[in-house]
């Protein structure tokens, strides 16, 4: 028996979500099809994480136990030949029968697209958060690097639970201007349920100069999620990289 | 009577190219339907020129008479609120009766995006042309300088009349990298029918080994559709601004 490895690319404008449900069209649901084509087996995929409704992925990681006698590489060719044309194997591989693209992830990045313009982008409508009115840069820039460190993510969560920990370890966060686009990247050990898109949105209240870049660290300790910004919609949301 | 110049940005996806047909959904038709709701007059739209099925634009310009009282610069909204998602007036703006977006085109510039990768992207499906298979950036940037100047395009038409001369000029091309993405831009006086595409075509050939930058200049001698290189896929083609 083998596990399988791949790494995923999708845009998730037309699925309801990675996660399979019952008449919906999920990423998870599309992928268990096309390899239960290529294998002739009942597989379980077991993902790095869920995304939801909208969001997108460059690399996404998800794994599956085997007895198919194709060689670990060539997955990547005979899953896509059966696969919807908005999600891709980009990779995959044999890995050892310990790996689980849950449990052994140490790390993982995110991407999220702002489009900063006044009226409203056809091109970008699925791909990027348009914001109107221009963001202050600067400012932004200055509150990122509060969301650096292992701090109680409590105020950037949607459902929260108090049996959970909210806890995380934020690596690195960075925020890049390439002409009308902001983009922000945070790494971290993990992330809570929007959490990514809850500090997105702040970003884009700071850059409208409805908050200050100051009011972060105080903003952490409150531990409230209505002290927070809104919540950034899914389509500016990019899974970039999942490390093990 | 006000002539009304409308700036156009569309994700060509879903349209059938912009001239309006029966029973097809194209930008020209969706875009007279908007402006018939706004107005409540049958107007005639004017635009700078046709893009095809696929193509994109950030910068098409679009011109049209009209008694409505609204102000030229409050078109933008009022057209807007009736137009699709895939369609958006960027800028509109009263111009003198003279102005006609196809005969006062004095230049135009077009992009062409060409994503180099082996595996096939979800994401830009539908907004790049995917080639696999490593470019050789050095040549096509070599290559793009042979397409300036006011030359005899015959080699790249796809509907060559005898009637009518394929003399164009083109002022200046560019090629950028950015990771994978290779961008070419070409601004002329006006392109031929896939004019753009078929350069981009050529240039991906150049860029895989099989031309070389120095045959271009036979190459356009020839006048000869039939010794360039293959139609590039309207996906990766995007109309950037037209200059009056």
């Amino acid at each position: 028996m083998k596990n399988i490895k791949l790494t995923l690319e999708y845009d998730g404008t037309k699925f309801n979500g990675w996660q399979k449900q019952a008449e919906q069209r999920t990423v998870e649901g599309e992928l268990e099809k096309a390899i239960r084509r290529t294998t002739g087996e009942e597989i379980k995929l077991i993902a790095s994480g869920r995304t939801d409704r909208g969001v997108h992925a460059y690399g996404q990681v998800a794994n599956f136990l085997t007895d198919s006698t194709i060689p670990g590489n060539r997955f990547v060719y005979a899953i896509n030949d059966r696969l919807p044309d908005d999600i891709s194997v980009k990779l995959s591989e044999e890995v050892n029968r310990g790996f689980h693209s849950r449990f052994s992830a140490h790390r993982k990045t995110y991407r999220y697209v702002i489009l900063n313009e006044d009226i409203r982008s056809p091109i970008y409508r699925n791909h990027a958060y348009q914001v109107k009115h221009e963001l202050d840069f600067k400012s932004m820039k200055k509150a990122i690097h509060h969301f650096v460190g292992r701090q109680d993510y409590s105020s950037f969560v949607t459902y929260r639970s108090n049996k959970e920990k909210n806890i995380r370890t934020v690596y690195d966060t960075r925020l890049e201007k390439k002409g009308n686009f902001i983009e922000f990247e945070i790494e971290g050990n993990g992330f809570l349920h929007n959490m990514v898109r809850i500090i997105a949105g702040t970003l884009v209240e700071i850059g409208h100069g409805r908050r200050s870049p100051e009011s972060i660290p105080e903003l952490i300790k409150y531990k409230d999620r209505n002290k927070a910004g809104h919540t950034a919609p899914a389509e500016g949301l990019y899974l970039l990289k999942v490390f093990y």
